[in-house]
């Protein structure tokens, strides 16, 4: 189980590795959503998304005789990444396993980071199995994309300075959106908000189809998706809540809150014109669900998480030319 | 004549108003350039530039009956919006005179900022001249866009920031490249560095034909710009450099670096896809000389002002169907 001195030994361990990401805002956002809107805007974060905090926690808490025989990966992308840029820094091996319909961004750049990728089919194969198979045959330490305690304890960082920075705005009350796939992200946010900012609620955000997370928190229990793979939204395609990170959002989240592909898509465009950041799909859950589904939210200020940038300049293009 | 002091006391004045901006990189922005490049993303500041900065600067060192009267600025947009919500955050009207050619992005936005524009020709109007008319006649205090005191020690707060951003990253020494227009966030950023990490030297980064600080900086006087419109660069084309900024430049910085507009564009695209970041034209060129003029630098890592991102989206998709 991972606690708030996991994620401060987490955040000891990075240092100044990972970027302070800013919390950005724009009386423009505030007036689509109608309340206070802040943007926490982890797609700055070093490989563009959050993951590479808990790839760095995770290759930096190995004992070196087992870090210096390598790590494997299994990610959509934006883990391969972060994991991939982490081994390379340390100066250890990195093999990731990616899906073969993953964006061509985050299998070019995980290749670029110095990483062996082994592609494999999402609707076909079992991840899970792969990994655990290289990960034996070639004494590779498995590092898992949120059923990892180091891995949660490094993205929990994200909570840490959501706590502080809330602090410096005078924010004591405020729902934080959270995109969310397997829930790890989400779960380290919540516990760091729990030992450190009590008055910020996490609430968990998914697009249509994959809401296992919104599903499971009504029903107590973890749902999975029917479909594996079809969605822009990419990076918070998972089949599952995971074992470690659901029971933690059931305790601390609110109810779930769910999206369009297409309001993902535009919350990305509003980003861009209004906040100069990009965002991928999948990390503008938070954000359409701030600006685009006011109802569900109680709070006068909102944090949004954008979790990750990492999308093909066609589908930034494609959404600009459909909704700027 | 600015002193460190007035910077010093613009950041307590700015407080947590502004955002601090990170320092971002990409190994392969590194290996684009052949030395480490950071990125102050100045893009992200509140009115997506560095001008918020002086602008909150200006109208708070105001004292309250002067400030209640209102403000009055001329600028292509930037600036605008800096002290248009400044403003409008301390309750007390402006107007911003913007010439009839600045992106309608930023004419938009100055607008909604709560401001009243007055647009003028550029290429046949004197934008002084009608700054102070209107000044006189409105009793507005006139804040000029950089050959002005407390907006210097403003946008001085830029340098503060990097110098205590090269110290967390171990960095000594290094180049620090900055877009100029009138030399204002050159010459404040130049003061800062020079007290407080005199081993980081300003350069400054200039558009093809909008060169007049280059040029200036070899003959050492003050040379006018041939063009005073024509470029997507808008955000850095005035006609020469100011009065109070020329010397500071004169006594600390390098030679200037002058890019093609395409290199900015090239820029642009390179720090959409791997900084995540949206940066104007002219905010790019500063990127553009690391990146594409590597052999008029000396220092092995180069530190690069991004100072703003208010592209209109028809530009910057048009950089992306061209360089991505």
């Amino acid at each position: 189980m991972t606690s708030i001195a996991m994620i401060e030994a987490a955040r000891q361990r990075i240092g100044n590795e990972a970027v302070r990401t800013p919390l950005l805002s724009s009386p423009f956002l505030d007036a689509i959503a109608g309340r206070k809107v802040f943007v926490k805007a982890e797609c700055l974060q070093r490989t563009g998304s959050f993951k590479f905090r808990g790839g760095w926690s995770a290759v930096s808490g190995l004992n070196r005789e087992v870090r210096n025989k390598g790590v494997i990966a299994f990610s959509s992308g934006n883990h391969a990444q972060g994991v991939a840029l982490a081994a390379k820094l340390h100066g250890v091996p990195a093999v990731i396993i990616m899906p073969n319909d993953a964006p061509k961004i985050k299998i070019e750049n995980t290749r670029a980071y110095g990483a062996e990728v082994v592609l494999f089919d999402r609707a076909k194969e079992d991840r899970d199995a792969i990994g655990e198979k290289l990960s034996a045959e070639r004494s590779l330490t498995l590092i898992r994309p949120f059923d990892e305690p180091l891995v949660i304890a490094g993205q929990g960082t994200v909570g840490l300075e959501i706590a502080e920075q809330a602090k410096e705005l005078d924010i004591a009350e405020a729902e934080v959106l959270v995109p969310c796939g397997g829930g790890g992200l989400t779960s380290d946010i919540a516990l760091a908000l729990e030992a450190k900012a009590p008055g910020l609620k996490v609430r968990t955000c998914e697009p249509e189809k994959f809401d296992d997370v919104a599903r499971s928190l009504i029903s107590g229990k973890i749902e999975r998706n029917v479909l594996l793979s079809g969605s822009l939204c990419d990076a918070i395609i998972t089949p599952q809540p995971g074992d470690i990170t659901f029971p933690i959002m059931a305790n601390l989240c609110g109810e779930g809150v769910v999206v369009t592909e297409d309001e993902a898509l535009k919350a990305m465009v509003l980003a861009f014109q209004l906040l100069k950041i990009v965002v991928e799909p999948g990390g503008a859950v938070a954000l359409a669900a701030a600006l685009l589904h006011g109802a569900k939210l109680q709070s006068e200020t909102v944090i949004v998480v954008a979790s990750g940038g990492n999308v093909d300049t066609d589908i930034m293009v494609s959404a600009l030319s459909r909704f700027a």
